[in-house]
């Protein structure tokens, strides 16, 4: 029990530390003693952390008494920090992709993607209890043939966003949605298919936006009331001119955790995202909305932005697919600077087919060209599209998990020996809760220093409780406690640097726990959760803090029925091997899916 | 005044700042009121600082006073950060160079660099009271004409350390310099020449290392009294080992400011290093021991490390030349991490020419080939040996020195003007204290998070107390602070290469004041002098903070007969630029150069 002991912790050097199975290394699960607080308790402990010298003497006893101070702030460790988590381009050979050539328009880039899809029957949506979700294809062919026209698409999304905003369902998907810029933007791109001049298979299609990242007409609220008049938004992001650029309707502003600073998507401002399967559960933050409108049918795609898992967990407890490339694959300009080093845009799709089409046509092809990364497309062939796939596994980790979800995720792994002759390695993945502090240190300092513009000026009481004692906390951090997380981060992309020697990829559940309830007091206060936190953002920190592609993907049901998502992460720049793979999970497990209790089609006969 | 009342500094987009001579930007020369604080009283001072409550409070205090807050910690930065002063690889044309190829040893470049110096007859040490220095070739050519060994040079060099550093002149310039050691180099390479296979030029030239740099067979004691033991050092660092593969005689561990926390070079455990000019007067830090050495004849060419102009001020104040390359261009492996992204190791030597043998001895190899810069070296022939050289002059900045040191600098251009026509181009280079500023902030942390390790155990007896001064501040940024500091390091590289797009270099003072009197009462305590500390470093920062290479070389003696440095910053990776450019300097202005009032003639005849 040394390291809860009252000395910091001293760390060996990475090199000597053993990676294998049986490593004597020590796994620490968090053991979150706070209760769950909400309603009034939340707003007392807010209001004791911002009291000027009461706060900072209740904020020094926490840190004391956290085990932030003993494994970062104040630990010993020997190597020197790495600011950032962009990585030089290397070129790993990949099985079975085709290479797009450089400077293609995002039209051309979604052809290719289109050239790299499985030939397959239409979609349909089956009578019964499973789950058939429209693609990106199902609606450009529905268009080119006349079936149906984007115009008509988009009233039944308007009709059916309206529906679900009703105090009846109270989903909250979005926090803005202008009904007449959805339908401009349909009557244009119906216009196009009826002169046969589709600007790409994404024509017509309804993508939202979440509300981080700019898209015109709207503010840029970041899941706050002030934000959107702070900073005016004067153009779309560079990951949404392109959908733009290729005919994509956009369809509004997605609702998100406040400031991104919560994984439950619960919003005090604009109402919280509700889960489509139950919707007395979360939707999971941050990216809620974006993940909650994917899950319902309303879009086939959604944006997100994924500084924590922000994409990803939300997508897992939805039950859609989640996709965050590798750092500085999509640019991020346009979208609110959270943080600087772990954040960035990432896909929510019904479909792995569907994350295809929309990454190709949102990569950035900016970069200088000495760390320019070449776009490999995966061509997603019926299965096996690519073979003897090795995936590493930790198990203390990976069975730090409800137990619906390690039976389910364990299974999904016996689906892909079974289907594809894929094997498991056993590996130590060592200090994953070292590494998650260090980039709670990390993302909380940068948000202070990013947002202090604002919050300097702002009165508290604009703010969320749960929000307001994050913003107490991030706040508190010292220089070295900043600089010893960067040195966790060179420690930590050493050892991934090493798994992935062997590996093409480590798995994991996506998240700990499954939808959890959304009570009553928390609408109105936000809620203090660190347990179900703790538990939701576990295996996500790899993908933020080390720039690596990670893709979640629904693999199973919990015994409620809520979704499960199994998580694969890879090397950097491998997103198409991460594609491949996440597609051959899909196409394995997919047909046992039921269907949410919120669900439009948008495609349905009339 | 607004920017000294109470609000923090809100800057301007770095694009809309004018750089153009008659911008309205402040020139903010820092106006230090603290007094001159050494002996009891330093103490005092320090014992306060370091308690728990009261010296948080005072701290506390000290800060709100300080400029830190309002134009660093508090202000409102539009850039984001960027972490390192490392520059990707541009080839920027360079007049009058040879490229030499990859992969040569030390001893090849070395040759490649003889190469390149200009014919000239053997220097000689006049009678009368000018200087002329020994370099590297004219030690090379008494060696190989067997006019004198390394053996005799050597036991010239040990009697020399041995007068020096008694009661009598107490120059302390090394911390340790092992006699058996450095005969048994010099008669290993006696032996070689002996047997005409001498292993470069720099065989039998005597070299001195800071003792911040690793090299057998001698601890590392960064200047302290703990660290030597704390910290065994088993190798030679990556700077070193290419000197003793060319043949030099490591020449012992040169005297240095504690931790590298000064720049007065004042030491109280190893004996402050004197000025050879005059021994009341400060070396200058924190490479005192290497400028000083140098200075007084004893090597022609010392290493030192520079974080803030640790090398180039010590230089300048001795009347050596001072050599930064660009960050990256040498391998740090080796030297004390006292920071991770200001410092880096530095060449001090008795001319250009020596500085330039040196330089391609231990030039780094070794980054990663995207960013592996190519190696320039410059042919200094006879004058001109390139032409059309523009230099960038901040009046403002470039005026606020002694007017001793203006005149002469002023001087020293108007030789560049009417020799070789070199015009000076009038700029602003906008918020230089901002950037000092930011530089304190981040090499202070920095300094922290590095040393805690030893820090956190160590008695705070075993420290000088204007160091844990020093470390008391240090110790005390939030990690707001250093991400602010590291956005306007995002802002001084853009406005800089915006110099460089019309300018070839940027011209200085290297200090704002000459050697200043060496108190007795410091001796001791140390001492807290930040108004001769702020006129020391003021012109230094760009080179560490913003990683360009800089150069500076004597150009003439104030009134006092102390030396006068000017400064030249250049582009990343234009060292071979800078170094004609300082050939140039050097030849123009070194004939009147009084000799030091300390100084040695090792190859004098018998």
């Amino acid at each position: 029990m040394g390291i809860f002991g009252s000395a910091a912790k001293v760390y060996r050097p990475a090199a000597e530390v053993d990676l294998g199975p049986g490593s004597a290394e020590h796994y620490i699960s968090p053991n979150v003693k706070a209760p769950r607080v909400a309603g009034l308790l939340v707003k007392i402990f807010g209001w004791v952390l911002e009291l000027p010298v009461v706060g900072w003497f209740l904020l020094y006893i926490l840190k004391k008494d956290n085990l932030i101070n003993k494994l970062v702030s104040e630990a010993e460790i020997p190597e020197p920090p790495l600011f950032t988590s962009t990585h030089s381009w290397e070129d790993t050979p990949e099985q079975n992709v085709c290479l797009t050539k450089p400077d293609l328009s995002p039209a051309e880039r979604v052809r290719e993607a289109v050239g790299c899809l499985p030939a397959r029957l239409e979609s349909t949506l089956g009578a019964g209890p499973a789950l058939k979700r429209w693609t990106i294809m199902d609606f450009h062919r529905a268009y080119s043939s006349g079936e149906t026209t984007p115009v008509q698409v988009a009233k039944r999304f308007l009709a059916a966003v309206k529906e679900s905003s009703g105090p009846t369902l109270n989903m909250a998907f979005f926090i803005s949605c202008n009904p007449e810029d959805v339908l401009k933007q349909a009557e244009e791109s119906t216009l196009r298919y009826q002169k046969g001049a589709a600007l790409s298979a994404l024509d017509g299609v309804l993508v939202a936006v979440k509300d981080e990242i700019d898209c015109m007409p709207y503010p840029t609220t970041g899941g706050t009331r002030w934000l959107g008049n702070a900073r005016p938004c004067a153009a779309d992001a560079a990951c949404v001119a392109p959908l733009r650029a290729c005919g994509a309707v956009l369809a509004g502003k997605a609702n998100m955790h406040e400031l991104g600073a919560g994984t439950s998507g619960i919003n005090p401002h604009h109402g919280s995202a509700r889960n489509p399967y139950d919707a007395g559960k979360v939707a999971g933050g941050s990216s809620s909305g974006s993940a909650a409108v994917v899950c319902a049918g309303l879009c086939p795609v959604a944006l997100g932005v994924d500084g924590g898992g922000s994409v990803r967990m939300p997508a897992a407890l939805c039950g859609v697919v989640g996709f965050k490339p590798t750092a500085g694959r999509l640019s991020s300009a346009g979208v609110l600077p959270l943080n600087w080093t772990v954040g960035m845009a990432g896909i929510l799709a019904g479909t792995v087919e569907d994350a295809l089409v929309a990454y190709s046509a949102i990569v950035d092809h900016s970069q200088p060209s000495y760390m320019r990364p070449e776009l490999n497309l995966p061509m997603l062939t019926s299965t096996p599209s690519i073979s003897n796939v090795k995936l590493a596994k930790y198990a203390k980790w990976f069975n730090d998990s409800s137990d619906d979800i390690r039976s389910c995720c364990d299974k999904a792994l016996q689906t892909l020996r079974t289907h594809y002759g894929w094997e498991t390695l056993d590996v130590t993945v060592p200090e994953i809760e070292e590494m998650r502090l260090a980039h709670y240190v990390t993302i909380g300092s940068e948000c202070t220093a990013s947002l202090a513009k604002y919050l300097d000026k702002l009165k508290r009481s604009e703010i969320g409780w749960d929000v307001r004692v994050a913003l107490a906390v991030y706040g508190s951090f010292s220089s070295r406690a900043y600089l010893n997380s960067q040195r966790i981060r060179n420690r930590q992309m050493f050892f991934h640097k090493e798994i992935f020697k062997t590996a093409d990829v480590i798995v994991s559940p996506m998240t700990g726990v499954t939808a959890y309830t959304l009570q009553d007091d928390a609408l109105q206060s936000g809620e203090l959760d660190y347990i179900n936190g703790a538990a939701l953002i576990r295996y996500s920190i790899a993908g933020n803090f080390l720039g690596l592609p990670a893709i979640t993907v629904m693999v199973g049901q919990d015994k409620g029925g809520l979704p499960i998502g199994l998580q694969f992460i890879g090397r950097p720049w491998s997103e198409a091997t991460l594609l491949h793979i996440a597609f051959a999970m899909q196409e394995a497990c997919s047909k046992n899916h039921r269907k949410p209790a919120v669900f439009y089609d948008l495609l349905k006969k009339d």
